[in-house]
């Protein structure tokens, strides 16, 4: 820190995105990214015609995604708002929402902790359950904003959609946001209680059932007041925020849905497969509707199986934290990734695997 | 504003960025864009290659643009930051150097008011002096953050690097923003007096003379420990805040820096043909060193000569401001297009022009 760093940023501990090695190639099953290409589509749209606009600003008002996004989820395009990476708009939520605290779990996407940090925001932490499920009651009534991944992360796990109106209605002054990054992986979606509750604001990405993580394009779904107060807090932080190409890229996707919903039903298969053959091999595996999930054994701790697979050229993400440093999150990546990682664990596991 | 929304924001005016209208075609001179296309070498960066990696994540040390910065500017890879945009890059020196508040000129870019807004920020607003020339002995040891656009927007005047250097040098204990994305068009940059001064940041874009405003690029360079503070902010903001097309496309450009060289030279030609024309005609412009001038002229009030325009497809900007609504900013476009607006502006004056 620099000796004009504001004091208030004395203590805030960044985000640690997972690793982006350069030094070898790796299976990566680290950071939940799509293990598909975009869709043809998007290879169409981004064409030199797109390029050659390139000089000039792009829409700030994002008004063709946005009203393409309303048409696919029914709703309208005043309860859109469209951010850099749904971390943008999650950002955003927690500087407009935020004045009474937030609260969020303990084991959940390791950002909203840094996000309540930067802005100063009281931040209650509650601890999922022993099995890390969400107790919904935890969150009735609470009187502040509430944050939750629903499927969460790391977990996978999904909390029903009746607990989420529960929490919804129980907090009627209060913002509840419903991180849905992983909802399309047989999850289920909070976006029609967005019509009933001006209280809920659904977030969603591109970066893991679209394809689109190298993108960045993000958005939510929620009332028009709230979707009015996000755009306030853009226009006074970079208006311009997305890019060109990536707005035609978001477009082009939603024109080749058949596309994204076929690969997701690709990678619900490989979870199947994955949890099947690793609980075979003695692993408790936590329940997943996400494109990852999240696993353990007592043959060996999340610590050295994660180095052991790392040295063999498969990245798989392992936290230090209290409670989950045992566990790793494996990405659901196609069908002959998941065939090697589960031969690889097994060689490990049986003391066979030779570093490359 | 929602009930939800939290009261530090109530008083907040969002930026209002220059009319993007889509009603008909225009000749856009309102927010100095480039006329030119970006470089052929970015069409060919910017390819299906590229576009089938959009399912992984950018690099979020932007590792391989950095060091190509660091290369074209002559410094260090820990002396470059990036931005989505260089009004991120603003945002971020905001929230990070502004404990002791902050300085800026009435006449400026109209954001850094709005980021001292944003961040409950105590702004210090310095009076351009009457020939809206900045009098450097105002930001002398003044004991807070100085943010100086330079060339200065809309005005499009130039504060020699010696007055810019004795502000730096007169408050060793704040940060000094010196904002040059004008400055590719005959201004003097800072860049050099970073090696010298730890507490000065240069910020640069690729929105002007780069030609890739829809991009979205921007960069600063300034002393390892503050580039430090602005990495520290991203981490806990939205650390993949550069989509991969634009990383290439931001290396692809500084691979053909000729191109951009032989553009930013027919600009200023088109500038100064253009400052002629409109002398000749009457009126009085501020000497600018920018992709923009800045004029006004007693034969017709702003407010009409940008309405007039506008009607019959010319768009420049007009502000409502008090000291500059009777001026209008022109981008200077193509040859053609000034020599356009020249003759619709003749027109107009004789009372000749009807809309279309």
């Amino acid at each position: 820190m620099s000796r004009f760093m504001n004091d208030k940023y004395a203590s805030l501990e960044e985000y640690v995105p997972g690793e982006q090695p350069t030094d070898m190639k790796y299976i990566k099953l680290n950071t939940n990214e799509s293990p598909f290409p975009p869709s043809p589509a998007v290879f169409k749209a981004v064409n030199d015609a797109e390029i050659g606009k390139l000089e000039l600003y792009p829409d700030p008002e994002c008004g063709s995604l946005t009203k393409k996004l309303a048409e696919t989820y029914g709703v309208e395009p005043e309860n859109i708002f469209i951010g850099n990476g749904s971390d943008e708009v999650l950002n955003f939520a927690f500087m407009a929402f935020c004045q009474n605290g937030a609260a969020f779990a303990d084991i959940t996407y390791g950002f909203y902790e840094v996000f309540a940090d930067l802005h100063g925001i009281d931040a209650k932490v509650i601890p999922l359950k022993e099995d890390f499920s969400i107790c919904p009651q935890d969150y009735m009534g609470i009187g502040r904003a509430v944050f939750i991944a629903n499927p969460n992360a790391p977990t996978g796990m999904q909390l029903s959609l009746e607990d989420i109106e529960a929490i919804v209605k129980s907090n009627p002054d209060n913002v509840v946001v419903v991180d849905e990054a992983y909802v399309d992986f047989g999850g289920n979606s909070a976006v029609e209680l967005t019509k009933k509750y001006d209280n809920l604001l659904v977030v969603m990405t591109y970066s893991k059932s679209r394809s689109l993580a190298g993108g960045r394009l993000g958005f939510s779904i929620g009332s028009k007041e709230i979707t009015t107060d996000l755009r306030k807090i853009k226009y006074s932080t970079n208006p311009y925020n997305i890019n060109r190409l990536t707005l035609v890229a978001g477009e082009a996707s939603l024109n080749d849905d058949k596309y994204y919903k076929d690969n997701c039903q690709k990678i619900i298969r490989n979870r199947e497969y994955t949890v099947k053959k690793l609980e075979a091999l003695g692993f408790e595996v936590l329940p997943s509707k996400a494109n990852f999930i999240f696993a353990r054994t007592d043959r060996m701790s999340g610590d050295m199986l994660y180095k052991k697979l790392k040295e063999n050229g498969i990245l798989v993400r392992h936290f230090t934290k209290e409670r989950i440093n045992d566990y790793l999150r494996i990405t659901i990546g196609t069908e002959e990734q998941m065939q090697a990682l589960v031969a690889m664990i097994k060689k490990i596991l049986e003391g066979e695997a030779e570093a490359r």
